[in-house]
């Protein structure tokens, strides 16, 4: 599979971005994580504080098949019940994409259910759910490839109609052990290390998921060196389909919000398949899931939130994008100390 | 001076909306702390899931004769120019109040400065500037209650025109001095603890700044049981006034959003003056200042935010504001398991 190339930042613009922080009415440095923001978007985008009014959420829903082990305590049919609740609007996602004026993209890219043709449902469904990971590959390097390129399609689709700003968000019970076995061998750690509760295992059922994935990793030995390797053993399509939308976004100089584990998961598999994904990316929030403080230690990425969510869907990204506006218009709207008339120190 | 009532916060409509969280669909307990903030704010204004169209930063700007010590490295006449600043909607208080509906109202309680009439701007100075807490009191007691006052009146009538939602702010060259002092006082701790770098003291400046307030609480003994008594050997008028609104918020049962270390101090200085306003405080955004968390900690507050901004104003506040709404919006505007038909667990 052939990846898009990622362009270089825009040093220039940074600097320029820099400059004119450096010039506005306030302390220097004293918007924090805001002022470094609105200088990485503007070697993103080649843009000095741009509006990014053009956002979408990609919402990839998928199955997986090692949910039968009782990794969660929900049931799979709850994965196409809720693609039909975002379909409703009435998910967390949909409530918070509205408030940040961002769109959402919902994927089916691998969901356990036939979904009739709906308005606003996007069906690239690979297959109807994962392998079980404990029996073989969670998916064929065909079908991880397939799912790669809906994401790259999707977000190349949205890029040549105008979009400014992505992030990537899930469904799919079963999702934080993919992810959570993702990051154990991503980032060098032992199972139980990375694992999490998820949608709110006990601690009997936080135990038995760390076993199952000391045994998935046991049994299918994913080369931590090769990410496709580690996509097809242990992966999920809606995984694959986010690892596409970002490697996709980084090649068009869109930046990409990341939210949580699983999002952060894909992120960082797409920043392994191509590197330079990374200079892409903006942390949304951080989310109490064990592992995804690994996740962005190693892309070298600041959490702009942490809330304590674990929802996922892309809400810590849709949050996140209030940030992103403030972190801009701060560099559009204030004015200068020449302009206002006020002594520097 | 005699202090306003605080109401009880309504237990009835907190049991309501945690209810109606534990209904909405999305894992029980998954949006953290803005599920906690929403409880909150039924507690706070009986209403489940309000709107809180109205609102606006409190935003109060004095002198401090402390100044003349060196312990900023802007000068003094930098607070009324960056009050020009607020009323020509230049600084970034202005722009995040705008991207967040909220208006700001700007009150000289104490600019050394002889403002023209101007629109926008609330005269209500007590005087020019505070006495150098070195060498006597910073305010007489009148002063103090004038003051205070002030903040009672500018947010009740504010209040009588519909007000839901406030947060403070301050401007004043010199103020983190008398804030980290304040905190010395009510938290206990020595002045090295949580004297901060303010707009940006080098390593020389902070070791100064640290020796003033030791010297200052050595010379003036504010009795830390008595916190009126604290506010007039070592406040600041903005303090006061901010203490004030804060106060009043609480008797009206609105919300109130703290900001950095300065308005932090205000509150808990409000909350030692009149117990219960503490129940009615939501902390915005933590600041990088040593001495704002232990006062977080003692009101028992968790930060919204954490971007290492060092602004004040009200910035932090303001931004937070789209967090209260985001809050707000979830707990309205989401489907519940039964509507949507989704299996719980």
């Amino acid at each position: 599979m052939e990846f898009p190339v990622i362009p270089l930042i825009n040093e220039t613009k940074r600097n320029e971005a820099a400059e004119r922080q450096n010039s506005l009415t306030k302390p220097t440095g004293s918007m924090g994580r805001l002022e470094e923001l609105s200088i990485d978007i503007a070697g993103m985008t080649g843009r000095i504080a741009p509006e990014l009014k053009k956002r979408s959420v990609f919402l990839m829903a998928a199955d997986h098949g090692i949910v039968r082990e009782g990794v969660s305590p929900y049931p799979a049919e709850v994965t196409p019940q809720m693609v039909m609740n975002f379909l409703n609007h009435g998910a967390a996602v949909n409530v918070l994409t509205r408030q940040s004026h961002s769109d959402v993209m919902i994927v089916d890219i691998g969901v356990n259910y036939d979904f009739p043709d709906m308005p606003g449902l996007i069906s690239r469904k690979v297959a109807k759910g994962t392998g079980n990971m404990l029996d073989g590959p969670a998916m064929t390097r065909p079908q991880a490839e397939e799912a790669l390129q809906v994401g790259i399609d999707v977000l190349n689709e949205a890029a040549d109609r105008g979009l400014e700003l992505a992030a990537t968000g899930e469904m799919g019970i079963g999702n934080t052990t993919s992810a959570a076995a993702i990051t154990a061998v991503l980032c060098g750690k032992a199972p139980a290390e990375v694992t999490g509760r998820g949608t709110g295992l006990d601690d009997a059922g936080l135990a038995r998921k760390v076993a199952i994935i000391e045994k998935i990793l046991d049994v299918r030995k994913p080369d931590a060196f090769d990410p496709m390797d580690i996509l097809c053993k242990i992966g999920g399509f809606e995984i694959a389909g986010m690892a596409g939308v970002t490697i996709a976004a980084a090649s068009r100089s869109i930046p990409l919000v990341m939210d949580g584990l699983i999002s952060t998961a894909a992120a960082a598999l797409a920043d392994a398949l191509v590197p330079g994904v990374r200079n892409y990316l903006i942390a949304g929030h951080r989310s109490p899931e064990a592992g995804h403080r690994f996740l962005l230690e190693k892309l070298g990425k600041y959490p702009l939130l942490q809330l304590d969510m674990r929802v996922g869907e892309g809400t810590g990204a849709a949050l996140a994008f209030n940030l992103v506006d403030a972190a801009n218009n701060i560099l559009r709207e204030m004015a200068t100390f020449e302009s206002a008339g006020i002594s520097n120190r």
